[in-house]
C-alpha cells in the first residue's frame, strides 16, 4: 500500500513488538508522533541540535513528526524540518520514508496527513500526543483526515519507555554522578553573602563542565522554604538544598542534597539522619516483582510513627527522558491512571526517584532525593555521594 | 465585572497602548498567551526557570497562561505552575490575579475558560497562540467557550516585540559580544583531530562559562556543507564555520564567525572579504525611515553582479527573543504576511541579523551573520569581532 519498497535498513532502536502490542491494547492502528522526548526514544537517542532548547521560530514552531504504523516499522516515516536535511544526511533516521522540507508546524501536519492516508484502510484510530500536538497542527490533521479517530497516545509511549536498556541505565548513572559531584563542587565555592542566583549560576556551569544540560535547581537557604533562586543571601549558619536536574544525552540526572555554613548542631545532625533513614528504608524492597506501592508503604510507615509526620513528604516516581515518568507509584495525582504502577509489579530495568522531604517549621527545608535503578536481583543506588550535612566553602 | 477590585499595583513591564492598538486592529477582544517568549516579555523577562529547558512532566507539560483583556490590563490573570507559588511569593508577577496550581495543560486551560468567562459580554473573539497551544487544552477552551470566536494572536503579539527598549538592546548586545568572544576562544582551542562533535561541545562550555544559555551551533569542517554537529575530525588547512545562536536573560545572539587550520590563500581571502562587503553595504542603508526591502536590495545587486551569485544566498530577519521575528524582511517565505516589513519603515530600536552565506562548491561554507540595531541616527552592530579568517590553535 505505501509506495515505499524497502524494508528498513537500519536498526531500529527500540522494541517494536513491544510497542505493537502497547498499541495494540490501546486500540491505536497508527501513531503520529511529535513529542521531542518521544522522537529522541524512538531514534535511540535523536534530538535535533538546531531546536534542543527553543522551539518557536519565525511564525510558527519547531514539530518533529514520526509516523508509525502499527505492526509495520517498513511503513514508518520521519518529518523534520528543512534544516534536519544535515541529519539525514548522516543517517540518522532509521525509518524508510525521510522528508525534512517543514517550516512549521502545519507544514508538518500536512505531510503526516498525507502519509497516514498511505497506509490503507485498515487504519482508522490515529494515537496522537495530546499536550504535544500544536492546536494548528490537530486542525490540520482533523481537516485532513475526516473519518478518523483520535486518541492520546501518552500511556503506551510511556509505558514502553519504563524499562531502560544498559546503555540507558549508564546513561542515568552518570548523569546522577555528575549531578551531585557539581553540586559538592558547588557547595566547596560557596561563601557567605553569595546570592541564591549566583549559587545556581555556580552549579550551572559545574554540570556544564561536566558535560550535562542543566535544566534547573531548586535551591532553599537558611530557614526559607522558598526554593525559587533569588537574591536571598547566604549567611553564615545557614543551611542550603540544592535539587537539580541536568541531563547527559536526554538522561536527567534528579538529585537534591544538603550543605550548611558551619558547623551542623546536634538536631540538624538528626533530622537529616531521619531522612537518610526513610531514604534507605525505601529502597530496601525494591527488587523485580516488588510491587511499586511497598515503597510508599515502607516509606510512610516510617514517617507517619516519628515526630515528624506533620512535616514531612514522601514521594517515588520513574525517571528517564522525562523528569516524572512510569513506573507511577503514587496513589493520589492529577491523572486517572497515575495509581497504575502502585499495583504492578517493578521490572529489571526501571528507574526510580526517591525523595523524602522536610519542612521543619523552624530548622528550614531538609531534603534528600535519590536515584535507584531496579536490577536483577534487588537494586543500585546512582550518585549516591555526599548524603550528609556538606560544609559550604 | 471582573472579582477583582485592585488595580494593578505593579509597574506593567510591556506598552499596554500599543498592545491594546495592536489587538484592536486584529479584533482580538482577549488574549491567551501560552508561548514562553510571549509569557516572558509580558512578565518583564520572567521565565519560570524549572521549566526553562523541559516542556514535559509527568503526563503532560508546563503550560503558563496569562489572559489579558484589551484595554483593561486590571483584569489580567496569570495561571501558572503549581511550584510558581515560589515566584508569585517573590512577587514576579504583576496581574491583580495569579494563581498558581497546575499540574497538566488542561488544567490551566480550565482556569482560563473560567477566567475568559468573568470578563463580561464584550468579550467574543479570543487571540490564542495556535502554534504553541497544545490540542489538549485547545479542546477544553472550544468546548468550555462555546460562542467564542478563536483567531491567531502571533501577528500582533510579534509586532509588540519588534522594537526593542534600552535594556533589552543592551542584553542583545552583550548576548552578541560574549557569543563571538566564546567562538574565538573556541577557535584558539581547537587542534587538528578534533571533531565537530568537540568543538561544538567547547563552544557551549565557552557560552556557558560566560553566562549565557547555550541553544546551538551549526558548523561546518573542510569543503563540507554539512552543518550538523558529528564526528568528522578537523584536518590540517580545513576552514571551519561556526554559527551559534545563545541567549543572555533570554535575548538571542546569533552570528556566524569563519576559522582556519593554517594559512588562508589568496582565494579564500578574496571570498570572505567578498563576503564582509555584502554584510558592510546591506547594513549601510539601516536607520529610522529606511524601507525594511532596501537591505536586501543593496546587498542582492552586489551578489548579483559579482562570480558568485549562483552560490551565494543573502538573508535578513528580526531578532531578540524568537531567534526569527519582527521585522520581516524577506519577501518570499511560509507566512503570507512573510513580507510585511519589506515595505514598512525601519524604526529606532528594532535588531536586524544580516547573514551572506557562500556555498562556495569547491572551498567550502564560508559565512558571516552579524546583529545590527537601528538607532536614533543610523545603525549599530553588535559583536563585530573576529570577522576575518581567525586562526584556529
Amino acid at each position: 500500500m505505501l509506495d515505499v519498497a524497502a524494508k528498513p535498513t537500519k536498526t531500529i532502536p527500540f522494541d517494536t513488538q513491544l510497542l505493537d502490542r502497547l498499541l495494540a491494547e490501546a486500540g491505536i492502528d497508527a501513531l503520529i508522533v511529535t513529542s521531542k522526548h518521544n522522537i529522541q526514544y524512538l531514534f535511540g537517542g535523536y534530538r535535533f541540535f538546531f531546536f534542543d532548547y527553543m522551539d518557536a521560530i519565525g511564525v510558527s514552531r519547531y514539530l518533529p513528526i514520526l509516523v508509525y504504523h502499527r505492526g509495520k516499522p517498513e511503513d514508518a516515516s520521519y518529518i523534520g524540518y528543512r534544516m534536519e536535511a544535515f541529519e539525514k544526511e548522516l543517517g540518522r533516521f532509521w525509518t524508510p520514508q525521510v522528508q525534512t522540507t517543514t517550516s512549521t508546524s502545519m507544514d508538518a501536519a500536512r505531510l503526516a496527513v498525507e502519509h497516514i492516508k498511505r497506509l490503507g484502510k485498515g487504519v482508522r484510530r490515529i494515537g496522537v500526543e495530546v499536550s504535544f500536538m500544536p492546536s494548528d497542527a490537530a486542525a490540520v490533521l482533523q481537516d485532513g483526515l475526516q473519518g478518523y479517530q483520535f486518541v492520546d497516545a501518552q500511556f503506551p509511549l510511556e509505558r514502553l519507555r519504563a524499562k531502560k536498556t544498559p546503555h540507558e541505565l549508564k546513561l542515568l548513572r552518570d548523569s546522577s554522578e555528575h549531578v551531585v559531584a557539581a553540586m559538592l563542587d558547588t557547595f566547596r565555592a560557596c561563601r557567605p553573602g553569595m546570592t541564591k542566583n549566583e549559587i545556581v549560576e555556580t552549579l550551572r556551569r559545574n554540570e556544564v563542565n561536566r558535560g550535562l544540560t542543566f535544566e534547573y535547581c531548586l535551591i532553599t537557604a537558611g530557614t526559607s522554604q522558598n526554593r525559587a533562586p533569588s537574591d536571598q543571601r547566604l549567611k553564615q549558619g545557614d543551611i542550603l538544598s540544592l535539587d537539580s536536574g541536568g541531563n547527559y544525552h536526554g538522561y536527567i540526572g534528579d538529585l537534591c542534597r544538603m550543605g550548611i555554613l558551619g558547623e551542623p548542631d546536634s538536631e540538624l545532625e538528626d533530622l537529616l539522619a531521619f531522612i537518610e533513614e526513610v531514604q534507605q528504608q525505601a529502597r530496601k524492597p525494591i527488587k523485580p516483582g516488588t510491587l511499586g506501592g511497598e515503597i510508599f508503604e515502607v516509606a510512610e510507615a516510617i514517617v507517619e510513627k516519628s515526630p515528624h509526620t506533620a512535616y514531612v513528604e514522601f514521594l517515588a516516581h520513574g525517571m528517564g527522558l522525562v523528569s516524572h515518568e512510569a513506573p507511577r507509584l503514587t496513589t493520589t495525582g492529577p491523572v486517572p491512571y497515575s495509581a497504575y504502577d502502585a499495583d504492578r509489579p517493578l521490572e529489571t530495568g526501571m528507574v526510580v526517584s526517591i525523595e523524602t522531604t522536610m519542612k521543619h517549621p523552624k530548622r528550614g527545608f531538609i531534603k534528600l532525593e535519590d536515584t535507584v535503578a531496579v536490577t536483577d536481583h534487588g537494586y543500585e543506588g546512582y550518585g549516591d555521594k555526599g548524603r550528609g550535612w556538606n560544609p559550604i566553602g
